[in-house]
Order: structure tokens, then C-alpha cells, then sequence
């Protein structure tokens, strides 16, 4: 049993600092990099690719919208063939900083806003599964488990990772409780943590409502902006560790 | 006897239209494509990439600095180490697009400002010429013929092409005549294609001051923006076939 | 009886020319200039206002959504917060362009997506109308007739004018045809003008399904992108004349 | 004898936090507003000079060059027309926010490379107070004591504040020494405060080669990134007040 740990990483830009990646990277079997469009530059892209092979990390790109402002949260309406040329553009960029590096890319994580729209709608998640394997199609994509991203990554003929999510509650259709509503959030450590052992070892989920659904788990999203959330991605590495699941890349096992 | 046509394409921008790529792509042999720094954004980089591949014409990487406003004309004190990052982050880029569009990139020709101050400083040409070799060592660098761009590009192992202008004065130094100096442009249409044959066939040029000295001429710059220079760059081709020079994709001839 | 005709102007960028300003200008009464974010640049701005200026023609701020590739035409998440700080710093930016020049800012129509959403959402509708006037509060507020923009105006207080166009059809409620169904544009000239003529000295309109709904026709949206939008201009000037309608900025007669 | 402190603020973008701004407000008597170019967004903007208000510091715009990812500091070759149009526009833009919180501004400082270019070029320190002086003939210009920055502003009409620094040492010419020379910064707190002591109480200062020279010091300028910066600034206000010398914004004394 392997499940992968992932963490949005290499999101400084220029003068400003964010997160604290030199401390996540040993945590994590795969680094999501930030492409310069939402969040990081050439020159934080080229650290943080080396910081991750040193450390043995794999390497995703991970692209966004072009919205520095707005850190790529925000909903864009952009057409598919818009969101095609944005993924190939940004995971380009990213894929040269690993092979100056010597490395290369292990995997594609659509970040932020453009990771929520794609889950949902269908034309933008065939666009960024098509640019993702017309860039290389060796790539794992990443995506909400069950959602339209990986039923596109599956159908273009991509190997594709279902991420969850430890501290979100689901809902009986396996999509995400919006952070609206009651009970989005699981603060309480020893539920998330519970929730996590479950959907790895099981391939179940209780949603909010207490219905029990099907859930795949092959990579788990680690929060890394502060020392809360750096102590409780140690503590679901032990408790994966204690019940004997592997913490491995997403690319050592998805096939 | 063989010589490069190159001419700068894909600088259009979302809704705004520059140039008239697709009367000028069959003329070259070379596309020097924007990547989204100066000029061209993704849509744009993808669709120039197809219209070069269709017409048979060698795909280059066109990085420039990250001022769109100002065309990537103005100088810009960047540093070597930033300068080597968004070298790589750009030609990263638009090889993604090669990449998925079947093809693959022949040679990396600096823009603007970063092209004229490349030319003259060892360390921002030993920067480019890094950035170029590590994304792809097989790649082409452009540069001023006997500028330190092209000596960076030996330096480091890089095949390279040295550039000559058909509308531009030589100083004694081997450098264009700056455009703030009277006789920096050759308007005669005659003696500019005189220059053009004199450069490619006897490897040298007369200079402004009309000493003869020696240039290497790979390849030659076409403009094409407007009538008159789409006009002139079929006189430059009608000239260079009846004497016999081969115009062909630097990257099946130099060594 | 009198109506305002007002263009979207000043939409170059940097080596960019997007319309033909100096021959729009002239035909107008009030000029809608982009504030450099979907369009415009500073310089251009500069220029556009000294033109408008000299040409008599009233001058208003065109802000747009933080989109350059996308020319402010797709629609963004924006929350009302930021939509207010935004409209703030595009109106300021190009006020003070105007006091330099010797003028004053007489109006803002918010451009492409921006305008559209706020005809519909009333937060945003408020949250602009609210910068607007605290920017300064005698500005006027151009917005589609009957939109929830024209209530935001009246309700904080600003002075607003209700916009009409002649090459669209209308629906029941009084929006826009979209443009994704048929018979959204008004393609016969003819019929163009006489909508236009129904609008202004009748303030009605005939919908796309034959009923007759009210409408208020304070301005007129002209484009100038091509000659053949020039000379429809040309024509809805005449046809407006010939009715005795007087063609005058909306700050002359809106109270 | 009076003195102002002014301090660079609004340097936060997006989602990245860079100073310590609320801390910083209330130790200084004008500042600095970033404005969008090389840091600052238009929330931030309208955050910075809120608290700016309620804190009783005077309001002043911190324009630069568009280089977000350089912060403004990296050298660029701008035109002088280029020049008014960024400052006409970064002015225009704080201005408003000013206005709609009900102030207005005191002063603009340039910032980073825009500031050390205009004390040294001519053209391009005319250029900047033309348009300062353009968009409001009332807000006092902050430069280098002794630029050409100080000659322009004096020379369009404006009032100006001669700016020195606690923590940099002069050369005989009156400019700072460059930061790449040995003694460019003087780290000892006590030769800080004497410094400034001297510059304001006699108008004198002794430069690293030992000879003394005239200064004007009007404004000091007050570093707010770190503990120890702010620690430092708590002593400068000390040793001012315990000297007699006013501390009171820029504003209230200058003519």
C-alpha cells in the first residue's frame, strides 16, 4: 500500500518570500512548482527545482492562471483552447529548469482556481489533459479524485493521480464541501488524520452527511504555510508509516 | 556556398496584431519566435509554431526581457544569474510547443535590448550561452557576428550562427554603425544586397569608414514589417540564387 | 432632444496600434479611454487625453479587469473590494492625465467583462458605482439601460447615463441579445438606425420577439474599428441630425 | 529646526506581505506609497494610505519602474517622455485613493532605480518634475540632497525635500558612496545617529575621505524591514527629540 504526498512549492516572486520550502521539501515525495503565472519567476522556478532534487523530491509543474493579483484563485472564464496554450507554455518552462537541472518532470498539478473549474467542467479539463500529454505524455496528471480532470487524463491516455484531501469533509458526490458551507473544514487533527487512513487503506470516505463513498487516494495535499501545518504533515507521515502504507512519488507506483 | 534567412515572427499579442507572419515565414528559412517576455503570449507562440512546422521553416526560440511595453527595446540592468533563468524559462517554453506541435527548436536568437547588450558583455553573453547549452546542447545560438555573444556560444560548446544585416553600416570594430550616427542605415536597395553578396561569398565587408574588413556571414536578418521589406527580402532572395547561394536552415549546415 | 455618442478609445499598447483614435475622435462626443489594464499603456494614455482635449471631444476613464491578454473581455471572480480598489486606480490614473492636460474627467464606463457583470450583479454594480463617486462624486456613470449598474449610480448619488446600442438586438427584459444567439447583432444598417432613432426620441425599443419595451437612450456606443464602422458613424450622425436630435456630451445635458 | 522622517510603505502584493507596515506608520511623519509598478496593488494601496490616515502620517506616492519582478531597483533605459507618462500615472492613481479616503497627497519620492537614475541624469529628474509638478503644483518633490532630481524640481516650481540617509556613508561630490565600495554603510549605530545629528543641526557632513561638506537634510529617510531597523528608528527619534529637533512632516515646513 503507497500513497503519495504532494505540496505547492516554489510560490516566491521577485522581492517576496512565501512558504517555508526548504522545510516542506523533505516532507513530501512530489513538489508542485509554481510556473510563474500565478506565483513564482524564473529565477525562484530555477531553486526550487534544484532544491527538490537535492532532496530527492520529484517534480510537478504546476500551472495556474495568469493572475499574479489574484494568486490564481480567482475564476477566470478562459476558452479551452486558451487554457491548452497556457499549459503547454508554463509545464515547457518548468520541464527546461529540470533538465538544466538534470532532472525532469514526474507530474502536472493545475493549481488554484483553474484546478476547481477543471474539476467540474469538461471541456477545460480535456484542454489541459491534451496539452499535458502533447508536452510529454509520460507526465502523471494530478486531480480532485473523481472528478472530470482525471476521467480527461484517463481518456487522452495519461496515467493520473486522485489527490484527497485530509482536512476537507466530502459530499455524497465526492466533490469537496465548499468552504462556505458548515463543515467544510476538519480541524480536529485525529478525525483528519483518521479520514486520511481510511480513504488510503480502504478507499472509503464518510461525507458530511455520514453516507460512506468510494474514494481513490493515490496522493495526499500537505499544507506547508506554517509551523501548525508543518507539525501536522509530520504527523500523518507517522500515522501512514505506523499502519505500513509506503510514502512514495506518485511516479514509483501509478501506472 | 550557403546562407541562413532569419526573420523576428510571433510578436502579435491577444487582440493586438503585429507583423505579417504569415507572408514572411514562407520567405526564411528561420523563425525567430517571441516568447511571451517582449512580445507573443501562448495562443500566439502556438499557432506561429504550426504556421513555421507547415511551411517548412526551422523554429528558434526569439527570449526577450519582461517588458512588453516597452517591445523588450529598452536596456535593462538584469543580472547574469536572472538572465540565464529567464533564458531558460523562455526557450523552455516555446520548445513545449515545438514539442507538441511534432517538432522540435534549431537555434535560440536573443531579442532587442538583451541581443545588443549581449553582443558586447562577456558576462551576459556567458549567461545566455549557459542557459542555451543547458535546456538543449544541440541547439543554435544567434548572434552579431564577432560579438561576445558568439564567443560565449563557442566557449561553452554551443554550435552558432553569426548574423549579418543587409541595411546596416559597419564600424571598424566589426559593430553596426549606431542608428544615432549619420550612414548607420543603407537605403540604397543596390548596395545593400551588394553588401549582402559581399559578406556571404568573400566573408567580408566595407566599412562606413570604407575600410574592407572580415565578417562571418551564417545568416541574414529579414524585416518584415510592411510592403517595402517583404518587397526587398524577395530582391535579397532573387540576388542570392542567381549567385549561386543556397538559402537554407542554419541548422543543416553549421557545424 | 439630445444624445451623447461615446467610443472606446486609447486602446493601443506599446508597439501596438489597435483603432484609428484620430478618426473616431471627431465623431464623438465622448471619449471611453483605457487605463492600461485590458488596454492602454501611460504614453498612450497621455496622447489619447491630449487628443480628446483638442478635438473638443469629453473625456472619460475605460477601467477594465487586470487582463492584457485577454483584453478585459473574460470575465474574473473579482470580489467587490477589489473591483472597487481597481476602479479607483484606473479612474485616478487617467484623472490625473487629464488635469495635466488641462481637462477634467467628465465620465467612466467600465469596459468588456466588467461592464457586463455589473449590469447583472448588483454587489458589483454598487461596489463600482461606490468608487466612482468617492473618487469623485460629479462623475458620470455610463451603463446599459435599465442595468443594475444605472441603479448603483442613482442610488449612491452619482449622475448616470443609460447606454444604447444600434447593432443589437434587445430582449424582453431589456438585455442584451447574446451574442451566441441569433439575430443578436443588427447586421441592416437601416434597421440599425431606426432602432436607434425609436430609442432616442420615442425611448423605445422593439425586442428580437416583436414586443415594444421601454428604454432609456442617454448614449450611444459607436465603434471605430474598420471603415465601414466609420462610415456607419458617419451615417448615425446624419440620420440623427436630420431628426433634429442634437449630438452632444452627456456632462451638457444629464443631471 | 525640524525634521521629517519618511519611510517606503504599501510594498505588500496579492498575497505576498513585505514589511511591517503598521508598525513602521507610526514612527515616521510621511509616506511612501508604493503604486502598483515595483510593489503595491490597488487593495493594498487603499489599506496603506488608510492607515497612513488614521495614524496622522502625510500621504506621498512612491512611483517606480514597471519591474514588478525586480522590485523596481533593476536599471532601465526609460525615455524621458516614458518617464512623465509613469509618473503622471502612478501619481494620479495614489491620488485618488488619497481623495477617497478623504486626504490627499503631501509629496512623491521616486523609488529604487528611477530614484538613483534621476539624481544623476538631468533629463530624466526634468522629465520627473515636469510631471509631478503637472498632475499637482502643490505636492513637494523628495530627492538625493544636492541631485539634479533637487535642481528639476526647484527649477519647474516645486517645493522639495532634500533627503539624507542615517546608514550610508558621502563622497566629496555629496552623492552616496556606492554600496559596492568598502565604508559604503555605516553600521555603527552611534555614527548613524551623529551623523544625522550633524547634517541636520549644522548642514554639514563628513564624508568618507574625512573632508566635511555641505548637505541639506530635510527628510531622513527610515528603513522598516526588520526588528533591528525599527529598533533603530525608535533611537533616531530619541536622539532628535533630545536634541530639539522637531520631528513633523515635510508639509508643514517646507516652502
Amino acid at each position: 500500500m503507497k500513497v503519495d504526498l504532494n505540496s505547492d512549492l516554489g510560490e516566491s516572486f521577485g522581492n517576496y518570500t512565501l512558504g517555508m520550502d526548504s522545510r516542506v521539501i523533505p516532507l513530501v515525495t512530489s513538489a508542485n512548482i509554481a510556473c510563474g503565472f500565478h506565483a513564482g519567476d524564473p529565477a525562484v522556478m530555477k531553486n526550487t527545482v534544484r532544491q527538490a532534487l537535492e532532496s530527492g523530491t520529484a517534480l510537478g509543474a504546476h500551472p495556474g492562471f495568469p493572475d499574479l493579483v489574484g494568486f490564481g484563485r480567482r475564476k477566470m472564464d478562459v476558452s479551452p483552447a486558451d487554457a491548452y496554450a497556457m499549459i503547454i507554455y508554463q509545464v515547457g518552462a518548468l520541464a527546461a529548469f529540470a533538465k538544466a537541472a538534470g532532472g525532469r518532470l514526474q507530474h502536472v498539478k493545475p493549481h488554484g482556481a483553474l484546478f476547481n473549474m477543471a474539476a467540474r467542467d469538461a471541456k477545460l479539463a480535456e484542454a489541459i489533459a491534451n496539452a499535458v500529454y502533447d508536452v510529454d505524455s509520460s507526465l502523471i496528471l494530478y486531480g480532485l479524485s473523481g472528478s472530470e480532470s482525471i476521467k480527461a487524463g484517463e481518456h487522452v491516455g495519461l496515467r493520473t493521480a486522485s489527490e484527497v484531501f485530509a482536512d476537507r469533509s466530502y459530499q455524497e458526490d465526492g466533490s469537496l464541501t465548499p468552504r462556505s458551507q458548515a463543515g467544510a473544514m476538519i480541524t480536529d487533527e485525529e478525525k483528519a488524520i483518521s479520514q486520511v487512513l481510511s480513504m488510503v487503506r480502504e478507499h472509503k470516505v464518510t461525507t458530511l452527511s455520514g453516507k460512506v463513498i468510494a474514494v481513490k487516494a493515490d496522493t495526499l495535499c500537505i499544507h506547508g504555510d506554517g509551523e501548525k501545518a508543518l507539525l501536522f504533515a509530520q504527523k500523518i507521515r507517522a500515522a501512514l508509516q505506523e499502519n505500513n502504507i509506503e510514502i512514495a512519488a506518485s511516479g514509483s507506483f501509478i501506472r
